[in-house]
């Protein structure tokens, strides 16, 4: 391995592009090749078995491909098969949206009283829960399920009274609990930040698994000496299926055009 | 074939059981097979090749179920694989939900301004459209996708704040051409009807493809003679993965108990 192989994002399906955005504005330099399964998502109405079975065919297929560190940019795949990612990774680091977003949870709260919302898979594995009590045993954890806010997102209401009155009902619970601290634990929660920073107040603060798994991508590339410090990056981005709406959407989560999109076969049903 | 086979009733996920309710009620005597494709729904962001081919497994697998018709409960199916389906199904007579609700909405509005709503999938299909007009080419067509429908039906807001406001936003377009008919061009839709039928107001009439399935399935068993007149009826349901909350969100469609769920392994992925 050297500091010129490229970072590998996986998801299944475009919500990790959020993660990319951050890592391209947090390493510019970088190689970046994303795989989004859009031809199965989503995963989180899937048995654990074939999400285990889906994580190990993609990190495979992103092992092929010169990798230095391999992120899981899929809440889903990272409550339920890590351990089949590292396996596959071997001496390649591995990086979760969900170990990112317990860390910086665990940094930033004071009150160590600290709320995480979801899909209703993320939030029912209690990976986050688990991995907050891993890093500091006395952090409570207070969890709720938001099945809309993807929908909402796909759709673009970011800003709409629709998500603004489901935000209030879903966070309402959570709220009086007085946390000081609110984990997004969906790659797709970074577009509605706006809205729920104003839901949630000014005193509560809002970590975002895409940023902070950007974070700590930098400190481990950074730590193990695989940093690349300048040069023109490239970013390749593999998808199952081309669904409907697929740039649109796309390029609202990744913040800038797409380029171009390869489509592979090998996992289309 | 005889009076003695089943009819077998499919969608790419469990949206197709309020057909099988409506069948229930509508024909209670007869034998029902149900396949849900839920380890691959939804299939609405899928390509057309993969729907048809998917389309095409699922009527080889009921055909070898001694079923006496078939019914494509699945909007999507229904738009872009009606011929795969009438090929595998040779001699059987097939009835889907986008024939049925076209018929019902033509010979239902008056004022010959019609609505339809759907998944972006269905609307952009064009399918209601054109059948309609394949009818009556005089109807004129006002078509509105509502993507958070789905959404909101499986996590149980049928009458909520939340759902209200999102319909008076999806409908307003349409309301606005003066239809006196809405066409409920989903599955799961059924489920928001009263809703829906405030929202529109008492001069506009819901069709909902569920009954009106079970009409045109009622009526065609009689006119082939295939129609069973006593007994006691076997229902059958396939899936293929059993997902979170599949019997809660299953039974609030069926409107009864599930009984038994056979999972079939051919189509995990």
């Amino acid at each position: 391995m050297a500091t010129d192989g490229a970072i590998g994002v996986f998801d299944s399906g475009i919500g990790g592009l959020t993660v990319v955005r951050s890592l391209m504005d947090r390493l510019p330099f970088e190689d970046i090749v994303y795989f989004g399964d859009t031809a199965r998502v989503p995963y989180g109405i899937k048995s654990v078995a074939t999400i285990r079975r889906f994580a190990g065919e993609i990190a495979r297929f992103l092992m092929q491909r010169d990798v230095k560190m391999l992120i899981v940019a899929c809440n889903t795949m990272a409550a339920v098969a890590d351990d089949v990612v590292r396996e596959c990774a071997g001496e390649v680091p591995v990086i979760d949206v969900i170990d990112a977003g317990a860390r910086a949870a665990v940094a930033g709260s004071r009150s160590r009283r600290v709320g995480v919302i979801g899909t209703p898979t993320t939030i029912n594995s209690n990976a986050y829960a688990e991995r907050i009590h891993a890093l500091d045993r006395g952090v409570r954890v207070y969890s709720a399920a938001c099945p809309l806010f993807v929908p909402l997102v796909e759709e673009g209401w970011l800003d709409h009274p629709v998500a603004r009155m489901t935000a209030r009902e879903y966070l309402k619970p959570v709220l009086a609990e007085e946390v000081d601290t609110l984990v997004l634990g969906c790659t797709h929660y970074p577009l509605l930040k706006p809205l729920l920073q104003r839901v949630v107040g000014r005193r509560v603060g809002l970590v975002d698994s895409a940023t902070t798994t950007a974070e700590l991508a930098a400190d481990e590339l950074r730590r193990q000496g695989l940093a690349r410090e300048a040069g023109k990056p490239a970013h390749r981005f593999y998808v199952t299926d081309v669904p409907l709406r697929f740039e649109a959407i796309g390029e609202r989560f990744l913040g800038r055009s797409l380029g171009t999109v390869e489509k592979v076969d090998w996992a289309v049903d």
